[in-house]
């Protein structure tokens, strides 16, 4: 039986065949992005993979149901795997801010799925890194935002050389808009053909923005202008006296496709560009009121960063680490009259915090050695007596010690 | 809008109304899980939370199909939300086992779904800390899987005098059936009136015997005259070693609903008998044949845990830590001519690991003093010419510092 296409399986290291996901470094992803999100002074929060359908059409509109892996369920509920999660987020924000002092900052590692027309190797779930601020509507919220996108890039030894944040304004789009157009109803058409402009040829491009009443000349000429607004300014001295000022630049090629933008918007690319955006993200201050029925108002932004590119560029520029099994001892048997003795030192081995492995069955001393190395163990240990012959893996000496003398010298390792 | 019944949002701390489920005790039943099977030497693996309905359907008959989110999706194919994590966890060793040393250790802590009939406080999904080994007839495994449950528990501050894990045997309780009676046929409807006999009442329970061509009488004798088989008094034996012993009693009350188990059974119960099981696990040395199609074979044994009976017991033993901010320093910023200033200090103490938060707004000292000490920070920050000016929360005492010496301050309290 198979796994479904376009899911993943995670496996232990060493990996069992070459494309296999690595639990290791998802595993180092996940906590890296934790421990970033904390000395933000985030907090962590998660919602249900499973919401009703309508959350997600209230946000995005009809269409989206197309990309959703949706259902009717024994409960005659319509309901969808969460493919973003942003309206999680809103609603659980729009039901519990009272109590909550503000700002409030939180993320989440939610696991997102969208139903794709199959594509090589494009996956229909991926892991997120979401970071959102409610209740700020100055520019430092936005500043403390996108210097938490950057570090968190930092924390896997990824440099100013290797990613940039292309920052821009939806603000300055819908000024842009407003001076050459009062077609309303034309202006999130508009946006998408701006959010596609690098990517469709100059001809499609073209023929995009003249269905809205644009050139696609004057559209690009703005671009090039790349004219801070007083918000991307403030952002950039924020980033700036944070020492963070390199690794931003203007690029109103940016503005994201989704409708609910409403301030400063993002992305992260690698800066050779031979992947896909690494995140995105922005300000949506009317989201919290559209998903509450306009009940709560508040202001918020927030980024999304997937595991999925992220592990492909650290792959590329090779700062992945190597994953060993963790184990610190592993604890010879060689024949059954030493099993109780030595299980008693495992047991206080583990009870000292050290990851401590041995043998199921009585086996020679040597294959438990290799056994050991291949672990990548520090010693091996073995019941002398009342005492623990341990072997130092890396200078192959061997010593006579107590369990809590070994354990001692372990965590000084 | 509101979540779907049966569904959990995680808050952080402090929680928005009482009954909310808390992320931070999420996070520390998590990371307690992993630091014991760490210790064990298990390695984290995961799966797809949405797989073939027949990998499900194969391991527990078409029966289950009535319990399960399922749903066809946009490529025509009958899917399902993992109920349990087994089936996943037999398939994707079944696929790659030849690539590992045996014994395979392996953990995971997945989300698991079921529709079942809304009943108070019944959920629809829970996390479940699931821990496997493959590869090893022999009772020692056993030894160490049930040692893993019982520190997992212990983990939390949970004492013998908490929890007792009931051993039993399905060799045990398959002798016993042979021994009684020649009606193959009636075996598995046999060991589902045993799983039921402490929940039914006598005279359910003496109807569903007679069923089965037995009488509860007999049943109940085998019960109490609990003889250890062989293979329970080996893995007593082996926990004893361990200064487990104190830990495990046998009990055959205890035989696992589910049908593909063969050897030691068990699951863990509070000494009170206030809640449900709160873990159960046993031998099945058949899944992986079933599940692979008879391809590969593979002795597996594993017990799950779940979150929610757990979480329930500590709250009811007192034993759930207090959980706060993990903010260290709070940095005060009285105006604007200091954020540049302030900003780069807050980096500076970001940079070097210590969790730090500021106002994105000017404010009072006092009022961000206040918020300093709600947060539970160490210290409130503030910069006075190119020092910081550092207020230590505990003792009120005030010191100009630099930021390593104020990290190194830190890193030391």
């Amino acid at each position: 039986m198979e796994r479904l296409p376009g899911f993943r399986d995670f496996y232990p290291e060493p990996l069992p065949y070459p494309e296999a996901w690595s639990a290791d470094l998802r595993t180092y992803i996940f906590s890296t992005w934790r421990s970033v999100a904390k000395r933000y002074g985030f907090r962590e929060y998660d919602g249900p993979p499973l919401e009703s359908l309508e959350l997600f059409t209230t946000k995005s509109g009809e269409e989206i149901v197309g990309q959703l892996y949706n259902f009717i369920d024994k409960g005659e509920r319509a309901v969808a795997l969460r493919p973003e999660m942003t309206p999680t987020l809103a609603r659980m924000v729009a039901s519990t801010e009272r109590q909550y002092k503000k700002p409030i900052k939180w993320f989440a590692i939610p696991q997102l799925f969208r139903y794709e027309r199959q594509q090589k190797g494009r996956l229909r779930e991926h892991f997120q890194f979401n970071a959102d601020i409610f209740g700020e509507s100055g520019t430092s919220a936005d500043g403390e935002l996108v210097a938490l996108l950057i570090d968190s890039l930092r924390a896997f030894g990824l440099t100013e050389e290797d990613f940039v944040i292309r920052l821009s304004s939806r603000n300055a789009w819908r000024d842009f808009f407003a001076k050459h157009s009062s077609e309303n109803s034309n202006e999130y058409a508009f946006y998408q053909a701006v959010d596609k402009i690098e990517r469709d040829s100059a001809e499609e491009s073209e023929k995009k923005f003249a269905a809205v009443g644009f050139k696609r000349e004057q559209v690009v000429e703005f671009i090039n202008a790349a004219t801070p607004t007083e918000e991307l300014a403030a952002v950039i001295a924020d980033l700036t006296a944070r020492g963070l000022g390199n690794y931003v630049r203007i690029d109103y090629n940016v503005i994201r496709g989704l409708a609910y933008y409403t301030g400063v918007v993002f992305e992260a690319f690698d800066r050779k560009g031979e992947f896909r955006a690494i995140a995105g993200g922005g300000r949506y201050d009317n989201l919290v009121g559209l998903i509450s029925g306009e009940k709560v108002k508040l202001a918020g932004l927030g980024f999304g960063m997937g595991d999925v590119v992220l592990a492909e560029l650290l792959k590329k520029r090779e700062l992945i680490p190597r994953f060993q099994s963790g184990i610190e001892v592993y604890f010879a048997i060689t024949d059954e009259t030493v099993r109780a003795t030595s299980l008693s030192f495992v047991q206080q081995l583990r009870q000292g915090g050290i990851s401590t492995d041995y043998s199921f069955t009585p086996a020679k001393y040597d294959k438990q050695l290799k056994r050991a190395i291949e672990l990548g163990a520090k010693a091996l240990a073995e019941v002398v007596g009342s005492q623990i012959k341990v072997k130092n893996l890396a200078t192959r000496e061997e010593q006579l010690m107590s369990s809590p003398a070994l354990i001692e010298w372990l965590k000084k390792t």
